[in-house]
């Protein structure tokens, strides 16, 4: 397909927009969708959720964009863009040197995420709900993390314009990370290792599984509990929701206009997907074409084999967190009480995934394919030793993926261009990496028994 | 003087230089300097160094490059440059948040290195040694690393080459960053705390100095003599030699460069200082200008209160490691044998300075200042929370030098041009920030008798 593009300029190994082509909206890909994704409702009584029944847990600002799959483009407060100038545009990198090496006929191309001290893209997502956090006056914010990216670019954010900051960490991800807590600190966070006793939801969790590493399904639920004790507190949090994957949007506006400079047309879009923010804001603009018509593309959600919601799950009705205090979501689920083993490594660990994302998925615009965390581990290394950059896990899901894509390029001789999301760095994963080197890592399938657990617990819709 | 500069464009914050202006030829700043930097001398015979004396420990070409004082441009083989754009341009960032944060009329420019995996500016010159170890056919190389900045980068630019590493890292550091060495095997290089008990050096050191910290000086050493027995191995190292700040001039030239595209000239330059290169490799090209008579700039280094070369050191020749297995230089120096107290954190623990900018200070060309680390962690903290970035402890001692300098122009009105080179990321230092988050860390100014002591070892020239 990409043969049919002619491009009249010279690709340079990085692409950096100039400031004034940044995108100054986000893209709600659900205004192009026909079947827009199921309302949330209310855990008790089944019934929709609306704008005033979500005010007490979420900031005003973020539940209109939540429940808004009507207006296409949301402007991009003055006061966000500029925080976005100092760490944005992120750069579309082509990969020579990975094509090269690998002897493909591909042409590799991947938007990095990782340039700033949060690690990820949670930082585009982070500094917006900060901003209205602070609009609406509110005195801080709550959260959970996994991995540990998202607390810390909501660290960040929360520093920027003056709001405390709450995070309820995994507890196996705290302990995996000891330092990823300190630079919380750094910003001036306040940082709790989840299941705890702070909360009642933590404690119950805590005498069901003493011992217990954690999940964010749990994490969820403290920080929510803790948002509503805490007085003029909201919850706030990185993936999964649809408000998170709109400005996660910023992500594939500035891929797509990046590439539209260069005559670049990607014929395969590759994202990991956990909760499925980034994955949803890489390929928001390019769905958003083909489900206008304009455009066709092949787009593969990479999920692990650990923890395989999209290919291994249900999509129905089901709990955001695993104290049941969240709305009801319909997703492509695992059940809220399904946590992967311990030996998973990293993020990508949430039993559900986005609602949008669940829903493109169900109409077959999208495929999902899952792989195992030794084959992640050899893909980013591999990957590290030839691009330079040492990828975060969760990114290293997508690049396996790339590289199996463009070693069939290879096989076959076809010139695909091939896009993927590098979405972090793993400068805080080298006791997962070190496991890899030490060859003692090792890989988690869960078993039909393993899922039937899960599924127990979903709620009758 | 900035006010006579007439600013055409609006100036972003973040200025990337094409692809197609990157420099192609490193500056060679001794080519424009009356006195030179004393040679190399033989520690035996005292005698200045050849060519052919320096090859069985150095790579030849990079001999030729270290003793080349009259080439004032040397180009920068292909291979090099195709390595440069997979993380450069470094952005030359204003920063305007911090300004306004400041309430300063100073205009404040960062050039930002840490966007690459190394996490600093060590990776320019480590990707040129080992093109040059690779072109010379060698089956590797061996090197000392303090912060683990520079063994990073050797293991980067060496997996990219398919070189061997071996890297001897500073013991204290090496147990103060568990992660780094992990980073460092994941690019496939051999990591060895010293003093280590593999070479006779080493053994020597820690039977003289049971339970020591280390030092860059006996880490030295100690890679020194491993490459000598290795058999096809040669001996890279990361700063103070004059090969290293050719290299760092990178830094320098894309910095220029993008000033001049915006017609912004600076009037203060302010890097940080340990063995010197980055320092040296930002001032090259204006400090050139000054040599050469055609503009006049301020420039500052900053060193840390407990390792204070410039500041309280002798211009004279000493050893360059610890075991005096190394040439003597003629240079800024504390002795050999000072070792800056183990509560120092971080890198710029060389007893040392870069042979070219101790004449260029010698001459009164720059300045001087020592900050102590309690106010350099103040420093990094405060930046990080304005301008998002988690700066390396090195790299603070800059911040808080510009934070000083922009609070002066607040409390004076003037409307200076403020430069400082942001060298890295503080990502491994976390152990460090948690100290002062604690606020247990502690500062340490050498008294007379520990300097005292550390000049007992000068050779006699």
């Amino acid at each position: 397909m990409s043969d049919t593009i002619k491009t009249k300029k010279e690709i340079p190994y990085k692409i950096y927009l100039e400031e004034k082509d940044l995108p100054t909206a986000w893209y709600n890909l659900r205004a192009d969708m026909k079947n827009k994704p199921a309302p949330l409702l209310d855990a008790k009584t089944k019934k929709p959720l609306s704008y005033d029944d979500l005010r007490p847990v979420f900031c005003d600002e973020l539940i209109r964009q939540e429940l808004d799959d009507t207006t296409p483009y949301i402007p991009i407060p003055q006061e966000i863009r500029d925080f976005y100038k100092m760490y944005r545009p992120a750069p579309l990198v082509r990969a020579y040197c990975l094509e090269q090496k690998l002897g493909t006929p591909a042409k590799i191309y991947y938007k990095f995420e990782g340039n700033n001290t949060s690690g990820s893209h949670k930082l585009n997502s982070a500094i917006a709900q900060a901003y209205y956090a602070k609009m609406q006056g509110l005195d801080g914010v709550t959260t959970e993390t996994g991995a540990g990216q998202w607390g810390t670019a909501l660290s960040m954010a929360c520093a920027y314009f003056g709001l405390d900051c709450r995070v309820y960490m995994v507890k196996v991800s705290y302990e995996q990370k000891p330092f990823r807590r300190e630079v919380m600190r750094t910003y001036g966070a306040q940082v709790t290792p989840s299941p705890s006793e702070t909360t009642a939801v933590g404690r119950k969790i805590l005498e069901a599984f003493p011992g217990t590493g954690g999940s964010l399904g749990c994490a969820i639920s403290e920080a929510v509990e803790a948002a509503g004790t805490l007085g003029n507190y909201r919850y706030v949090l990185g993936s999964v929701m649809n408000q998170v994957m709109l400005h996660q949007s910023i992500i594939g506006l500035e891929t797509k206009a990046a590439m539209d400079q260069y005559g670049i047309k990607p014929d395969i879009i590759i994202g990991c997907a956990g909760g499925g923010s980034n994955l949803g804001g890489l390929i928001a603009p390019f769905m958003g074409e083909k489900l206008r018509g304009e455009a066709d593309y092949q787009f593969i959600a990479v999920e692990p084999a650990s923890c395989p919601s999209f290919t291994r799950g249900k999509y129905v009705y089901d709990y955001c967190d695993t104290g049941m205090i969240c709305p009801l979501a319909k997703m492509y689920t695992l059940g809220s009480g399904f946590i992967p083993a311990a030996t998973h490594a990293g993020g990508l660990r949430y039993h559900g995934m986005n609602m949008t994302l669940s829903q493109l998925y169900d109409d077959g615009l999208m495929e999902a394919r899952t792989v195992k965390q030794t084959e992640v581990f050899e893909a980013a290394e591999y990957f590290a030793r030839i691009e330079g950059i040492l990828p975060a896990p969760e990114s290293s899901h997508a690049i396996r993926v790339a590289l199996d894509e463009a070693i069939k390029c290879r096989e076959t001789g076809e010139e695909k261009t091939i896009l993927f999301g590098l979405t972090g760095t793993g400068y805080f994963d080298m006791m997962s990496y070190e496991k890899f080197n030490n060859g003692v890592m090792t890989d988690y399938v869960p078993t039909e028994e393993d899922l039937a657990r899960g599924f127990e617990g979903l709620p009758t819709v």
